[in-house]
């Protein structure tokens, strides 16, 4: 058995977990199967709704993904990620209650952030990661500027995300290309792609400039090969 | 917790096992995360190679696949696929010592060749899955023509396989569909994918001549949602 597996906490949406399991694959420098990293991953998406939970009093998510990452810990994980940003509302409380290390996709997003030198930075994420200010606190403490889109154009971001959920790829990309540009007009000189189903619809566009966002997917993704690396 | 969960033994190597799953996701109706099959997927890589061991006297794989098998187990899968043609070699062993459902690829795989209602039946395998004549019996207890590449072109099928692994994939493509070719030549009528390596290769001709191929990763995700919605 490997040493250490990373665990990924999935399934919120699984086309979003299915994407950080193809970017662990794409970022890691392999000649054969046996060099690739250790992978465990739950997508059993039966995960209450996060948003539906944060703002509209939903059902509590948390004790189903609990009991997730007791499933990963038990088939072996030895470090939990997280693919979906609005899950980190319970972040804190989820890696008090793991047995094993637990990698923040806000840390790892911001770190990527800081890095790139910009200071008015956009965000495209769930109306919940918005309200519950995960990255607005984190983007100020650091004496950036942060930048949402006004109301209007955030409808059409959760619209464009729940169409992805759905499988209507086509209509979700031309909505978010949308509420990006409305980003950019109000001067964000990057933006976050701050819900991992977002890269999934903006993949064309990041090839063509990747200067512009940080994917935190791929932040996560990279933050865990570190972690993998170092131990 | 989801009552049913199929666990996919993946990581032989990990793009097939990231393909199965985009399989699984493109091929079930779903208007929201919920509806998705609940899967766990374990694409740990340090399995010993399957072609090394049955060809070469290489390690045995087996005690490391079924820790792995036991560890989706313990993490709650209840029906378990394995996204590997050649480790389909040991499957009655890991079966056994399964303590949940198993599902064969060699039989989805074979119950969609029959269902072509064609006579000759192409292979596009390891060398190891070829050795051990998973395919051939099958195909001809059924009274059917098996066509394998000859041996020059079986030795193009193992280069192209072995480059996808190690990332070379445009060389990879180019040598698989000339081998292809040289099925075709030979009266192939329909060719399995019996590497779920190969379905990444020939992703695109796939699009393009669909009905000359049976995709052994489609066959058994098909079969695996079948069990889930009967269960």
């Amino acid at each position: 058995m490997a040493k250490n597996v990373i665990g990924i906490l999935g399934g919120m949406g699984p086309a979003a977990t299915a994407d950080m399991f193809q970017k662990f694959i794409k970022l890691t420098p392999a000649h054969c199967d046996q060099d690739h990293i250790p992978l465990l991953i739950s997508s059993i998406p039966d995960i209450p709704d996060r948003t539906e939970c944060i703002l509209h009093g939903g059902e509590d998510p948390e004790s189903v993904m609990e009991k997730y990452v007791h499933g990963l810990e038990n088939a072996g994980a030895t470090c939990i990620i997280m693919a979906c940003n609005t899950a980190h509302y319970w972040f804190d409380h989820l890696k008090a209650k793991s047995h094993v290390d637990m990698l923040s996709i806000i840390d790892a997003t911001i770190d990527e952030v800081i890095a790139t030198g910009k200071q008015k930075i956009g965000l495209l994420a769930t109306d919940a990661t918005l309200a519950t200010g995960l990255y607005k606190k984190r983007i100020e403490e650091q004496g950036l500027t942060f930048i949402r889109p006004n109301e209007e154009s955030q409808k059409k971001v959760m619209e464009s995300i729940y169409l992805l959920k759905s499988g209507e790829t086509e209509h979700s990309i031309e909505l978010m290309s949308q509420q990006r540009d409305e980003l950019t007009k109000q001067g964000a000189e990057v933006i976050i792609l701050g819900c991992t189903e977002v890269p999934i619809i903006l993949a064309k566009d990041m090839e063509n400039q990747p200067h512009l966002y940080v994917d935190s997917t791929l932040a996560l993704v990279r933050s865990a090969i570190k972690w993998y690396q170092l131990h």
